[in-house]
C-alpha cells in the first residue's frame, strides 16, 4: 500500500516539526483550532477562538502570545489572529493528524468518547505512525470494512 | 469480528480500572512490570524492579510504596514486592494492553520508535478502544496481512 505524497499534508509539517517542536499538547491544539477557524477567512478574533476552545480569553491570549514568539502566528494583543505560513503549515499537519486518527477509530467501531480518545493519543504518534495509520484507514474503507465495523 | 472474552484478559482488569483509577502513568508502568517480573515466580526484589525500569531504588521504592497503598501489592521496605489479585488482574491488563498496542503497530509496519509509541498511548487508550484495536490486530494477521505491511 502506498500513499500519495501530494495528498500527505503532514510531510511538510513534521519536516517542521523535526527541526525540533517547542510546542505543547495544548499549543499544538491552539494551533490547530487557529487553522481550522482562519481555513474560509483571513484571520480569527481571539474571543471568537477562546469561544471555541471553551476557555477564558485572557488564558487563550497567554497561549496565542506563545504561538507569537514562535513565529506561527501573527498577532497584536486582543487583535486578529492570523498563521503565518510555517504556522499554516503546521497547523494543516495538527488537522490532517486528528482527522486520520479520528477517521481510523470510526472505522474500527470506536464509538465511546471517540473525541477525546483522539485528542488524549493524537500528540504522541509520530508521522511514520500516522502515515502508517492513513494506510490502513485508506484500506479499510474499500476492503471490507464491515468485517472491523461489526 | 467478535471477541472472545475469556481470552480477553482486559475485561476485569477493566472492571477494576473503571471503579476509578487512581494510577498515574508511571505506576501503570511500575504496577504493569512487577506482573512481568511475576509471572515465572512469586515475587521480585526492589532492586531487580528497579534495574528493569532503568530507576534507582530509592525512586522505584516510593513508587512500590504507592501502589502497596493502593492494594496493588504486598511490600515490605527494601523487601518483596508480591502483586495481590487485583494488582495482577490489572498488571495483566496493562500487559495485554501493551501487547496489543505493539502488535497492531507493528502489523501495520511501524518500526520508528515502536516501543516509545506504545508507551505513549497505551496509558491514554480506553477499554472500547482496546477491544476494537485487538480485533483488528486479529483480522490483519489473518486477512492480507502484505497489503498493510507493504
Amino acid at each position: 500500500m502506498r500513499i500519495n505524497e501530494d495528498e500527505f499534508y503532514t510531510v511538510r509539517g513534521y519536516a517542521l516539526l523535526s527541526q525540533g517542536n517547542p510546542l505543547t499538547p495544548s499549543l499544538e491544539d491552539y494551533l490547530e483550532m487557529i487553522c481550522r477557524l482562519t481555513q474560509s477567512k483571513s484571520f480569527v478574533r481571539l474571543s471568537d477562538l477562546a469561544r471555541a476552545l471553551n476557555v477564558q480569553p485572557p488564558s487563550a491570549n497567554k497561549m496565542v502570545q506563545k504561538l507569537a514568539e514562535l513565529g506561527y502566528i501573527d498577532y497584536e494583543k486582543y487583535g486578529l489572529i492570523k498563521p503565518t505560513k510555517s504556522g499554516q503549515e503546521l497547523g494543516r499537519y495538527f488537522i490532517e493528524r486528528h482527522e486520520i486518527i479520528e477517521r481510523f477509530f470510526q472505522l474500527i467501531g470506536v464509538t465511546e468518547n471517540l473525541l477525546e480518545q483522539t485528542e488524549k493519543i493524537e500528540h504522541s504518534i509520530n508521522e511514520q505512525t500516522l502515515k502508517k495509520i492513513k494506510c490502513l484507514v485508506e484500506y479499510l474503507q474499500v476492503a471490507q470494512p464491515e468485517l472491523i465495523e461489526e
